[in-house]
């Protein structure tokens, strides 16, 4: 067995130092505006829209939630949002794999996030490039379905390693699937030692108040 | 709700000329020594790994197989494809999100792939990036687990379209989600109306024969 390492691109330093002036600039407006970010990253297919519309029925007549969708093609989680009752802007990437600072820039330009109100971004599906790319959020939540094998966070580190909680969502299908739960956390602490970790079935409900706490629980 | 589309990056366009020529060359390669090679796409977690172990297992007694493993880290896929009995190179590609037509020739030349073999290439799960790369591989099979929801080929078109085969996987898991295989097929066959399609479930073994005699169909 051989190993190697893919040699960098230096253009991307300049991608990326660029992309994090926008975001520190999309983070003065949230501070200025009194604005809670959160950017939600995960693989396709993890649940991340559902949990936004179960947040949105759980959240929405005590607080003002808007929504940033991002995906290659299509309109349709803007609109399955936009049903919940949260506005809701879709960005599609085309062939790109990620939202950038620019791109949300963009969009607080078309759409006024109220002061006080939670922003939810929900990044393209993608474990791997939306880790390199800061869009100014507050924090930042990573996705994982009990389907995807728990030792994600050690095959797609990066991701791990610049989120600050983790939900373990689809806790309803365990009994059907070979993961273990501590053996995931396990894996992501050796990358990330203060991620916080909570376990979710947005099917069911289960962890959705605790979620729902935690967002509360962060100042604008 | 707003949409715009993102503006490309120029410089993509060299980038992905250059890889094109390389996977050219591969493709010549390939069929110059008589190697079926095949470039296995999804997201991560959709059971490629798996699915590879079992393929070995049932092809392992007529035909040659190698492996090439791309991860962003850790060496486990490689490790697991070697105990299933296939000589297997693992690709790290570090903060990069899909392999190269080059990473495969620079394998190439440290695994010595005997005629009349078949390669797989198991790229980094990710539903975007490696669509964009052609490694010379003489068909691309995209996995796609029932977990992962019906509406993806058209939130990840690029992949669906440049892909020859769809693997349905997990279909034990069929009762516990909500995923129409008629609604997915019709998705991607929206998007790329000559896909073919297999459901699998690599855990019970279901499709598994369908697989191997569509592998083993395809001349070298």
């Amino acid at each position: 067995m051989v190993k190697w390492r893919n040699g960098e691109i230096p253009l991307n330093i300049d991608i990326l130092s660029e992309n994090n002036r926008l975001a520190e600039r999309n983070r003065g407006y949230f501070e200025g505006r009194q604005v809670v970010c959160l950017n939600l990253v995960s693989s396709p297919g993890s649940g991340k829209t559902t949990i936004l519309e179960k947040t949105i029925a759980s959240m929405i007549a005590r607080r003002k939630i808007f929504v940033i969708e991002g995906d290659q093609q299509t309109a349709r989680d803007a609109e399955r949002i936009e049903k919940s009752g949260a506005p809701a802007i879709q960005i599609n990437t085309g062939s790109g794999c990620h939202l950038d600072a620019n791109m949300i820039q963009l969009a607080l330009k078309k759409m006024e996030v109220t002061a006080g109100s939670v922003l939810f971004i929900e990044n393209v599906g993608n474990l791997v490039c939306p880790a390199m790319f800061d869009l100014g959020e507050e924090k930042r939540v990573v996705v994982i379905s009990v389907t995807e094998g728990d030792d994600k966070p050690l095959k797609y580190p990066y991701m791990f390693q610049s989120s600050h909680l983790c939900i373990i969502n689809k806790t309803d299908l365990l009994p059907y699937v070979d993961f273990n739960v501590e053996t995931v956390m396990a894996n992501a602490r050796q990358i990330n030692p203060t991620l916080e970790f909570l376990l979710m079935s947005a099917k069911t409900g289960e962890g959705m108040k605790q979620w729902v706490e935690w967002v509360e629980g962060l100042k604008d």
